[in-house]
Parts: structure tokens; sequence; C-alpha cells
């Protein structure tokens, strides 16, 4: 029995657990989800005859062991940093493992020994990543087949609030780990632009922006994401002058994070001591000289003290009077909890997952720029677009791998065919369909 | 027998091996040097009779409990993140331990069972910190005493070339670990001001200095350093309204090396692709935009193109057409290796090294500033005035150890009068001595 372990039921895991659940009627395999919290997975299975919820103690390596030797692969939709333990554990017991995070360094530590044993370790099979290498590589390969020659590729991702659920200036709430929003752009940013390699370091990255236009949506703000270098070779694009993986945003939320980012409270290496003091009380503390903060943050960022980036942040509540509810704690805990409040998905707002593809192309020497463009609308702060693009294309690997359709092995990407043909044509029954335009 | 172990023979040991060597005749007791390099800790016992140099692994344990078995104390000149693993050897064997560098989190762990078994691990003990806070709390103790009160203290020390050895506009020289200049300042900087906490992230760092006078030597930048704020406590300041320690550099130092962290230059986190590169294309990849590095230079920062930080910059070569000496290296590990070449102390050259304290004080409602500063030149090399100052007050103290002289236990910095009024005293006949003025 080809049965399947889910690992993680928080919020994002909804739709790729459901789609599991329904293919289970035609495979009749079984479903175990395994969570910390027991009633997280409890209410994902929805009385399923097929599945069943345990909790799992991911710190007990007997807890683990004991599930994942009984599941045929596993799915893990932990953090990022938990993905190790999971892989040194099916590595070891011999089992598949299908995530959505980026491969890791431990991953590829063990990528010959996975190999090796013929298991699939396939990652980066979420959104973005995800999506995003599976619908530029179909683009990627019909340009090479028909002999165009890619010059520039350029691929945007956000996840945002949709047009219709946004009260706010940022135009944007959480639809994801509000941890990874706030600690955002911590590295050095890498990309290739005419050739050149281009370093940006955190403290400029979010005043190095581009202006991307989608269709129907208007304009956003884009800023690179994190080594675009490595994606030329698994792209295939090894010879590319411009080669750029990006976040997009919301119209002046770069300029407004980026008062933050100048400040210095997306740092959570040091801790502060905040004792009945109020949020304008630390704002000042990050801010040079004394006196008006609005006056200083202006002076700061050299922007004017009526510019809408300021408004932004001092809609925040973050130059207010009010208290701050703890004692001591690092300046990007006190930034995630205030704009946790602020920036709470509604139960019925709705989330919006944009992605822009941008390729400069050349064919009998001619020029012109494609765009692929997807707008997905989520439908509730429960079944967001954010969890649909995450958890289906995953949710669609595993099945595929089930009816033995993906013959790869080894710690693998999803840029290959096999993987991008089947998962973008069963996407788009979902209503995740790219949309080309050119000029 | 209270024979003493030493080690680390590196640059910085020489006149702390050659006092102790010389008292050895006085208290007759027996000085090993070890190092992981045989011929430093040989070339530095001079053949004395009482002193004995050998090699030490410090990755091995046995031959590090070996060694520390047969002292009666141990001085480690070892890079600081060493001191955690000899720390806890001589907590195990019950032995008292002497460095130079900061009390780290790993000896604040031990603190309590230090204290319980009668030993003194003393730190802090050599120049900046060391001389600095011994000089400030004999300031400060006065200051109490006469029922002065202090509402501010500032204290700024930096190694530097002496004038007359300097060649170059930046008026550094390396006599210190070359790798910490580098990468100062990669922490957030915390002090007191005004009443106010200031937290001050890395990219603002060197743009947020004061211009400090030394009485003879001129005008200095300084910038805050590391954490202030715990030092209130441990000099007795705890109602004090400004708290700054700080690094002293020539004038302009500061903004010229904020364009290399405005850059991202001071990096070593990640590693880049230089192969075959020139210092040219390298500096490119960190600038925005194209065409002429100086004219980005200016725009980045904000400075003219005529701008001397801009000349400083250009001066080390590295907008220059060499080829760099690496094919894949961290930006900190080429920035380095240049300064390297042209920040080097060559035979001749003296090294010089200035301290000032600047304390606000009010008596009888008069309110006046009294300056404390310091100025040592070295007298080449070998003998540079940083090698003298580090190592002087840490041999000092082991001396009054030995002398039973020191009646402190636990993990200490020497703050207190039984440490600063023998050691100050004996500075000052080896020209280690402080004058003040007021205003």
């Amino acid at each position: 029995m080809k049965d399947i372990l889910i690992i993680g039921a928080g919020k994002s895991s909804g739709y790729l657990i459901d789609y599991l659940l329904e293919k289970t009627f035609q495979f009749n395999n079984k479903i175990v989800v395994a969570d910390n919290n027991f009633e997280f997975a409890q209410e994902k299975i929805k009385a399923h005859k097929n599945a069943t919820a345990v909790e799992i103690n991911l710190l007990d390596e007997s807890s683990r062991i004991n599930l994942i030797s009984n599941s045929y692969l596993v799915v893990s939709m932990l953090p990022a940093d938990l993905h190790p333990i999971i892989a040194k554990d099916c590595l070891k017991l011999k089992k598949h493992l299908f995530t959505a995070s980026y491969v890791s360094p431990a991953l590829l530590e063990i990528e010959q020994e996975v190999k090796a044993n013929n298991l699939l370790f396939l990652n980066e099979c979420g959104l973005d990543p995800g999506i995003d290498h599976m619908s530029a590589m179909k683009i990627i390969d019909f340009l090479k087949e028909e002999g165009t020659h890619i010059n520039g590729f350029k691929s945007y991702c956000g996840g945002l609030v949709a047009p219709e659920s946004n009260n706010n200036p940022w135009g944007y709430k959480f639809s994801w780990n509000p941890r990874n929003v706030i600690l955002a752009g911590q590295g050095t940013a890498m990309y290739l632009q005419n050739n050149q390699y281009k370093y940006i370091p955190q403290h400029r990255l979010f005043s190095t922006t581009s202006k991307i236009t989608i269709p129907g949506l208007g304009i956003f703000d884009g800023y690179a994401n994190r080594d675009s270098l490595g994606y030329r070779k698994i792209y295939g694009l090894e010879h590319i002058q411009t080669m750029l993986r990006g976040t997009l945003r919301s119209e002046n939320y770069c300029k407004a994070w980026n008062i933050f980012v100048q400040m210095g409270l997306n740092n959570e290496s040091f801790e502060v001591d905040v004792k009945n003091k109020s949020y304008k009380e630390f704002s000042s503390s990050f801010l040079p000289g004394f006196g008006d903060l609005k006056q200083r943050i202006a002076e700061l960022c050299n922007i004017k003290i009526d510019d809408i980036a300021i408004e932004m942040v001092e809609w925040t509540g973050i130059l207010g009077d009010e208290k701050i509810p703890f004692e001591i704690a690092s300046p990007a805990k006190i930034l995630q909890e205030l704009l946790e409040r602020k920036w709470k998905l509604q139960p019925n707002d709705k989330d919006m997952v944009v992605m822009q593809h941008i390729f400069e192309v050349e064919k009998d020497n001619k020029t012109k720029t494609i765009y692929s463009s997807l707008n997905v609308i989520g439908e509730n702060a429960i079944n967001t677009a954010m969890s649909k693009t995450v958890g289906l294309p995953l949710a669609i690997a595993v099945k595929l791998f089930i009816e033995e359709k993906i013959k790869e092995r080894g710690v693998v990407v999803p840029v290959s065919k096999e993987f991008y043909a089947p998962i973008l044509e069963e996407l788009e029954s979902y209503g995740i369909v790219f949309k080309e335009h050119e000029d």
C-alpha cells in the first residue's frame, strides 16, 4: 500500500490534504496526518474513512521513526528549518520525501545517497518556489525548441491581499508565515543584470526595486529574492545576460518597509528592554537625534515628511503611544507582533497571489519581451490563494508519483517536463492559469 | 610553585611574556609558553632559563589538559572565540584564568561555578577592554568620593598609526587582528544618550560618528562600540544619562569606511565568484547601476565625486584593474587581503594607541566636562603600542595575583580599586600615563 504521511497540518496544508484525501478513493491508500497539535490534524482529515490524525513530537526520534516507517512516502509541510531532520529520517528508512521548501545545504550533502537509494526527495514544489519554476520552464523549453534565444529572465511573485479585501495603505495582509515577511531579505540578494553580477546588501534591498505592471491589476514593486544566480544552471540558462527572481509587493510597500530597515527594526539578533515603553519611545531609539519622529524618519530616509511611506509607517502604530506588550524582545519580534494585529486576514478577507515572468528574447535578429502572468484570488482566510497555490502542486506531484508517472530520483526541483506538463495542466482545472502577452 | 602557562605566542604576546619572564627572577616560578606554532613560542621565551616553549594542539583535549594541569594559572592570548574551551578546562582542573577578551556568554554561564571553586577568571584586562575600564573607574570612584555627580560618560579608544609613520590617507595601519577591523560593527551598537537608548544598526554605524579632539594630536572620528548599556551596572553608573563606549579612527576614516559598508563589502556571510576578475569588476557588482564607479559611489553615498572619502577608497586599489588573488571568497575576505597589503605596518613603522574619557559632571549646581586622554606610541612593528598596552595590564594583574594582592574571585573584569590602583600605577612607569583637562 502506498500510504502517505503528511507532517504539518497548519493553515497552509488545507488544499494539499483535501486533494490527497479525494485521490485516496482512486488508489485506496491510507493517509496519516501528523502535527504537534493533534486538533489541527484531526480537523484537516474531516473524519475521512481512509485518514488518521496523529500527534507527533518532532524532537522524539522514535515518534518520527515509527510514523515514517509505516508510510510509503512523506510530505512535509513543516517550516523549512525542520526539513533536514525529516530528510535524514527518510533517507535512513528509505522513504520518498516531498516538500515545498528550498533545497537546503543539508539536503545537498545527502544528494548522492538519496539518488543511490533510488529515492525521490522533491523540493521547491509549491508556489514560489514551485509554480514559478514549472511555468517558467514550460516557456523556456518551448522557446528553445522553436530556436528563440533568451537574453533575460526575470520572475516575480507575491502573496498579497485581494483588492476587494484591501483596507490598509500597505496593500498587504499576512497569508503566509509572518516571520518570513519580517525577516525578508536578511541575506545578500544576488542576481545577474546585463552580464554583471549584482550583490544587494539587505540595507539596500528595499530601495533597489523595479516597477512591475500586471495586466488588469496595475503597478507593483519588485525586489530581488535570495540567490538568483544558481538558477541559471537549474533552468539551463547558463549563458543568459539577466537573471533575477524577485518578490512582488503593492506599490509603495517597499519604500515604507525600507523605513523599518533603515531604522534597524527587522533585526532579531539582539533584545531590547521595552518594559512599560510605548511604540513611540521604542521607535525613537532607532532614529537619529531627538524630537519629532516623522521629521527624523524623513531625514534618515531622505524623503519628505508628507511622503506616503511615512504615512504607511505611522498607520501601523509604531510611532504611537500604545504600550508594547513585551518586557524584553528583539526588534523583529516587536514589529511582527504589531503587524500580525494590523495585517491580519479577517475571516472573509480574500488573499491574492500574483506572479509574472518576463523574458527578453531574440529570434531572427528581432527582440521582444514576453510576459506571462498569474493571478489567483483566495476564497476566505481559510481557503487562501496562498494555501491553494502552495499545496496543489505538491499534492499533484504526490499523486503523479503514486501513479508511477515520475521517473526522476535524487534531490530534485520540478523543472523537467515530467513534472511541469501534467502539474500545470491539472492546476488549470483549479483556476491556476497563466496569461501571456508580448511587447 | 606558582607556574604560569601562557597560551598564544602571537605578535601581541611580546610585552606580556617579557614582563612575566622578568618577574620570574623575583618569584622563581616557571613559565610555559604554548602555541600551535612551536617557533613562535620558542622565539618569545628568548632562551630564558625559567621558561619552556611547547607546541599545543588546541583541538586535542589531552594536550590541553596535560599543560593546564601542571600550571598554577593560565594566561590566554588566543583569539576570543577560543576562550570558552580553555575556560572549561580551567574550571575542570581548578586553575585561574587571565584574558584580555570580553566576557563571553559562555563565561557567564559558568560564573557561579567559578566563584564556588574560589577561582579567578579575569577578563577584559588589556587595553580596550582593560585600561579603559581601570582608568575610567579611577576617576569615577574619585568623583563619587568628592560628591560630584556624573551625568554623562563617553570613552573612545583606537589603535592607529603614529603620525610620523603615516603615509596613507586613512591614517591607519594594522596593529591588531585585521579581521576584527574588517568586521567591526557587525552587531547593533547600543548606548544611552540623554536618557534615551540608541540602537545603531551596522549600516548606519559609520555615518553616526562624533568628532573627538585629543590635545596635541587633533581631531578624530569616534563611533559607538558594541553594547555600552551593560557597563552602566559594571561601572556603578546606573542612573547616568549618557553612556557610550566607542572606537577612535583618524578623521575621514569613518566616512570612507562607510562607502565599503554601503556597498556591502564588509560581509563574510556569502562567497562571490571572482575568478580572473579585477577589483574594479568586483566593486561594480556592489554598486547600483553601470558605468563610472566613482560617480556611482557618489550617488550611493550622497557625496560629491571629489569627496576625500572616495579618494581614500580609490587609494586602496579596490576600484582598480589589478586581478583579485582568489577564485571564490567572501567580500570581507577579499577586502581584508587587499587592505592587509595596503595597511601593513612596515618594520620601522610606529603604531599609536589613543584613548579619551569624557565625563559630564555636576557639583554644587555647576557643570563641567572632564577629559582624560592617553597617547602611547610604539617602537616599531614588533614592539607596538598595541601589544604593550594590551599585554602589560594583563601581565601586571598576573604578578599581583601571584603576590596574593588580588582577593576578588569569580568571572571578573578589572573595575575595582584592588586592580586599577596598582596596575595603573605600574603602567605609568612604562609611559602609559593619562592626562586630564577640563572645560
